[in-house]
């Protein structure tokens, strides 16, 4: 029923075994200067107590790795002195579905093949194997693909999270978000539409704005409108129409400027703006008055918080709402590509940092999923 | 212990006991071009049941006032056709202190000679008398004095919520406000200082910095520093040494613009930014990073909006609180001048549209409050 969009390009269909690959860098910096595909040293026979041996089977590189590459992410990941690599290295990635391959002593809650996601963040999956605690992984669903189990700890429960965690909504309710055609913004329309709320929806004008708007609407969406559509007086008029005259009560947000003064300004009494982005690169500007008067309140959300302050209970209920969601074809997997590694360190390299340069300047339009084959 | 600084500016000294005055305006806009002081028709005899007579004892003039006379507020007076004017007119004002002259029937909780303030808002208080319901004054302790008593209903009560409503705050720990020298600024320092809460105080630099310094510091603040200060990289160091490390988890601006933006970026993880007032004029500017990665929450506080939202008990017992630290000397009033309301029309009319210009500008630096004589 949901569209799943997904090319996979070979570049290389030579599988080797005996080798480990990742992405790697020594030093932070622009991912086209510092990034390479590499091999590097395999990991011990031994899966040390409490980890197991993963085999990663897709992992997708999100914005915000990229942010990390460049050293500007506030999450860090571990340098490695342990790879073979002339100088120590970071290994990429902080996302991805694997399949257990051993199991360390005294890990009793997984068996060999199940597949895993990581809920520990900046583990690095930009790899073909890697050993991991335990502790820092969740079962996930086979049923549910390899494109929606690589994709699972990030974007989906962001868009959970913010339909959840800031305001009290009820059946009919309005929400209002740009950046509407991110894989965030996919998955907000899917649940949403999951539980009976109407979404607004607003994205850039481009070229092939009326097949955008019919695909957001194929996923969910209520209504799909440009930027400019949203700035323009009439919009008004037509939300009250829309909403009935109903305030909208939840705002979400990933450009920032003025894409988000202009969505901030249709909200009603009360209301949340919750930020997980900035797209525009451009800082959130309010006008004080609706904080004063109408009572907005603007919120932060970061998926990788929400997983530092929550149990692994919580952690395992979340995702299985979202399995159950996925199982029950309410929620797709992002439109993706799936970029099958190539064996020649070089060509791996290049082709990845042009990925990485078109992903950073947000003109990628799809996800890109890594294969190590 | 608390500087009081009043100051009497006496335009006449005849004292007219059979007229009612009152400073009205018959549509919105420029107040230099609506406003005016007049003669209005005199009470009716009869005190209507569940209202009180009571002849005003001064009433102040903020800044809120001046927009709701521009018609740019989101509170509107009510528009009376019983003043005698030539065309039906609202009568200016929010605040103030009354005293009871005479009380309707049913009204038991009052006694004649009583001080009263309004509770509710917009009820028009730039008069000599008003019958107003006794469900919307509040008794208040004339203990107190004239000129706290007229301004304990919004500037106090504002700087109390922000401090009780958004974080717990525990002894020692840090708040830091900019325009901390306007009257809310002035009650925040006062009300920190008494729940043994440290305060960092953001000013405009200006001729008589080191007065300003001095005066807001024998109030209780912390630190006092210039806009300019806080802006400079050193500042960081310096607040570090002066919280120790501990985060600052409580931000209150009453300016916007860069001010705010500065502001905020010293606020520590999960801080709340809470705004009252944009005497900048400018929106609010934030890093959405801020709100992502540290978790800011920005929201707006309005004390008319804690009035309609709160019980007659609950509103009581703020001003009890309020009035209990004024009784103890922590919390004195204002800066302020008195102005008796000349006893020409036209006198009257000048000066009164003078001052509000200079209030409406920011740049009258006291709180001037009406006196009809």
């Amino acid at each position: 029923m949901i569209p799943r969009r997904g090319a996979v390009f070979l570049f290389s269909t030579i599988r080797h075994f005996s080798s480990r690959r990742a992405v790697i860098y020594s030093s932070t910096g622009d991912p086209a200067q510092v990034l390479s595909v590499s091999k590097i040293s395999p990991l011990p026979d031994s899966v040390p107590v409490g980890h197991i041996a993963v085999k990663l089977l897709l992992s997708p590189i999100n914005p915000a790795d990229i942010n990390v590459v460049q050293g500007v992410y506030p999450s860090k990941p571990k340098i490695r002195d342990n790879l073979g690599t002339p100088s120590p290295a970071f290994i990429g990635g902080n996302e991805g579905v694997g399949q257990v391959e051993r199991l360390g002593d005294g890990v009793t809650e997984l068996a060999v093949g199940d597949w895993v996601v990581m809920t520990k963040p900046q583990l690095g999956t930009w790899v073909s194997h890697a050993h991991v605690e335990s502790k820092d992984v969740t079962k996930v669903d086979k049923r549910v693909g390899e494109a929606r189990a690589a994709t699972i700890t990030v974007n989906p429960p962001t868009a959970r999270g913010m339909l959840s965690d800031f305001r009290s909504l009820e059946e009919g309710d309005y929400v209002i978000q740009n950046g509407a055609n991110s894989a965030v913004g996919q998955s907000v329309i899917q649940i949403a539409a999951a539980r009976k709320l109407r979404t607004i929806n607003v994205v850039r004008d481009r070229p092939n704005i009326d097949e955008l708007k019919k695909h957001l609407t194929s996923l969910g969406a209520t209504h799909v409108v440009t930027d400019q559509e949203l700035a323009d007086v009439s919009m008004k008029t037509r939300l009250k129409e829309w909403t009935q005259g109903k305030g909208i009560k939840l705002g979400l947000n990933c450009v920032g400027g003025k894409s988000t003064t202009a969505l901030a300004k249709h909200l009603g009494s009360n209301a949340a703006l919750v930020s997980y982005g900035a797209m525009s690169k451009g800082p959130l500007s309010l006008p004080t008055g609706l904080f004063i008067f109408k009572n907005l309140t603007s919120y932060g959300y970061w998926q990788t918080r929400w997983y530092e302050t929550h149990s692994p209970e919580e952690r395992q209920s979340m995702l299985q709402e979202i399995t159950d969601l996925m199982l029950a074809d309410k929620l797709g997997a992002p439109e993706h590509e799936i970029l099958v590694i190539p064996e020649s360190e070089k060509d791996a390299t290049r082709v990845l940092r042009e990925k990485l340069m078109l992903i950073d300047a947000g003109r990628y339009g799809k996800k890109l999923l890594l294969k190590f084959d």
